[in-house]
């Protein structure tokens, strides 16, 4: 039996491949508040979609078919949009910025892909993930490829200056994404070492989104700076507000579930907080169910009970809050514009996704 | 408890890093007949090491802990060897050769970290790989970390043409370790299938790592063409030996343990050759052992007899000859040195390591 045909039976169980991709994109943007945004990049993102899809192909089938179910499924295009967007904000007329934007978008896709990983340990707890569908292997694989093929598309791009911020920033990701590991399940993390994991892991490929805008438009330092602050404040807002989320909110983000972080001992800023200010009697609950991973049915409505409690997402949307404002405040430099206010409503839409 | 402890408890199992690593690399170098190589490289060895264990400095301690497991156990380090010998030999004096031979290393052990990484499947199976000792997550992620790290590396050495070499020869690895995870349990994959897989997933990076030599260098394009049908065959000569080692030879390759490949039911030459030659109950055999990975206690001795009584072994060293003649007719061109003869005799080790 061949692999294809062990792994097509979990295949059919798994969400199909829309037929119509390019409305979904669409339905995807204007449901996460994009559009007026959108308006101003609708050609760039058609063209960067064209990408995507055509710098997929590959003489091993499994490789499109699996990299277009994970960009396909619910891809808003944050990160690619942040490019096009920064590069038309710098009043740059030409076309580097779109198969750039589809580099963000590969490196997104592929640290999605690896994140997915499921560990021996964690199979013994009984979790799954989207990549039980092709396996562990596949995930990792198909995520390399993306990765090599992002460079392959920087080195033709030709710019050492957005190599070495996109080649950092996956460096600086990575380190991130180790950081993150070590920290699970530690209830002695700090909110510093938390605010240093979220800016690695999620903030430095939105900054690196938006200044690679400003490059290829040969802005200069200051405003590359700006984007550069808009994007990594803006990547900030964005995952305190999915923390938020994944205690107080809906299914609907890309491949998480409502939940997860507590089933995994996350250790996110409104565990932290709450952390913080517990009893002896919770401190128990928090190593019972966090550090050693022992929950009960009823464990994570009590989690989120002693957070709100503590006001760890006061806490923490207080948080996201600061960086919104200094992401809408490193905008300030450029003239203003519509486009420009559409930079600034996405900073408020990454708020407002909890409401 | 924090994932750190939770591991530790794997970690002391495992083998521990050697103290002195340097008598470990020359210990290793001498084991596989390096040593008529290593006289004229020795010193940009020597600084190529120190420049790896530089580069994966990280404020996030398990980066090192676990890179350096895998790069100081048993590495030959074979790939960095021959950039650094493809350079000299063609005359070059400077030292951007040292940096890149580190990048092509961190390549291939990001590509080992990524290929340990064990599926679900397999689990049920029973296996267990070298990254129980981290698990898989930790393994995916500092391979990603070095793979990010070796392009920052590339970035900063400046030179396009390394860069779209070693981003390219990346894509097609990935590319390579998923056609190899396709073919793997199908029984059907034919000859071509197979030499297609181990040129991209093996002998593309020696192509490359010997390629580079030659760009530093800035020779010909005559000269860069000969260096990189040079690696490519040899990695082709290698990756065939391995894979008659896989059934008869001696557990000290790194990572690899006689019979994996049979167990994994990895389609390899030696395997294909039996199967082109099968009876009816041999291939009922096949089918139950390599296709649906239904093992007994001696099914991997009957496999080892069935290759033998078909020639299987004969048919894939008398290939890997081929290759090997390639890999030295490819050096003509350069003119006679001891560097060129200790370049010729590597091709020559690689065919005899199996005796």
């Amino acid at each position: 039996m061949s692999y294809l045909s062990q792994r097509r039976v979990f295949v059919s169980t798994a969400q199909p491949l829309k037929s119509n991709e390019k409305a979904d994109f669409q339905e995807n943007i204007k449901k996460n508040g994009l559009e007026n945004l959108l308006v101003h990049v609708k050609d760039d993102l058609d063209k960067c979609n064209e990408i995507i899809l055509d710098k997929l192909h590959s003489s091993v089938p499994l490789i499109p078919e699996l990299a277009k179910y994970i960009i396909a499924a619910g891809g808003k295009r944050l990160r690619p949009l942040i490019t096009l967007a920064s590069a038309r904000l710098c009043g740059y007329q030409g076309t580097r910025q779109i198969p750039l934007a589809a580099c963000v978008e590969f490196i997104h896709t592929a640290t999605l892909l690896h994140d997915d990983v499921v560990d021996e340990s964690h199979l013994r707890r009984g979790l799954s993930t989207a990549n039980t569908v092709w396996g562990n292997q596949a995930s990792v694989l198909v995520g390399d490829f993306l990765f090599s093929r992002s460079f392959e598309m920087m080195v033709a791009d030709g710019s050492l200056k957005v190599l070495k911020i996109l080649s950092q920033a996956s460096a600086i990701i990575a380190e991130g994404e180790v950081h993150q590991l070590v920290t699970q399940n530690d209830i002695e993390t700090s909110e510093q070492d938390y605010l240093k994991v979220i800016d690695s892991k999620t903030a430095r490929l939105f900054a690196a989104a938006a200044e690679i805008g400003a490059v290829v438009a040969e802005k200069s330092e200051e405003e590359q700076k700006a984007l550069e602050t808009y994007g990594r404040s803006l990547g900030i807002v964005f995952q305190l507000v999915d923390d938020i989320l994944d205690y107080r909110g809906r299914d609907d983000r890309l491949g998480k579930g409502v939940g997860d972080d507590f089933k995994e001992g996350k250790m996110t800023l409104p565990v932290i907080v709450a952390l913080s200010k517990a009893t002896a009697t919770e401190l128990d609950f928090w190593k019972k169910t966090l550090g050693d991973l022992n929950q009960e049915e009823d464990d994570f409505v009590k989690a989120y009970s002693l957070i709100q409690g503590h006001e760890g997402f006061e806490y923490t949307y207080k948080k996201a809050q600061e960086y919104a404002h200094l992401a809408k405040e490193a905008l300030q430099i450029f003239p203003e514009s519509e486009l420009k206010t559409a930079m600034t409503d996405i900073v408020d839409f990454s708020l407002n996704r909890l409401y």
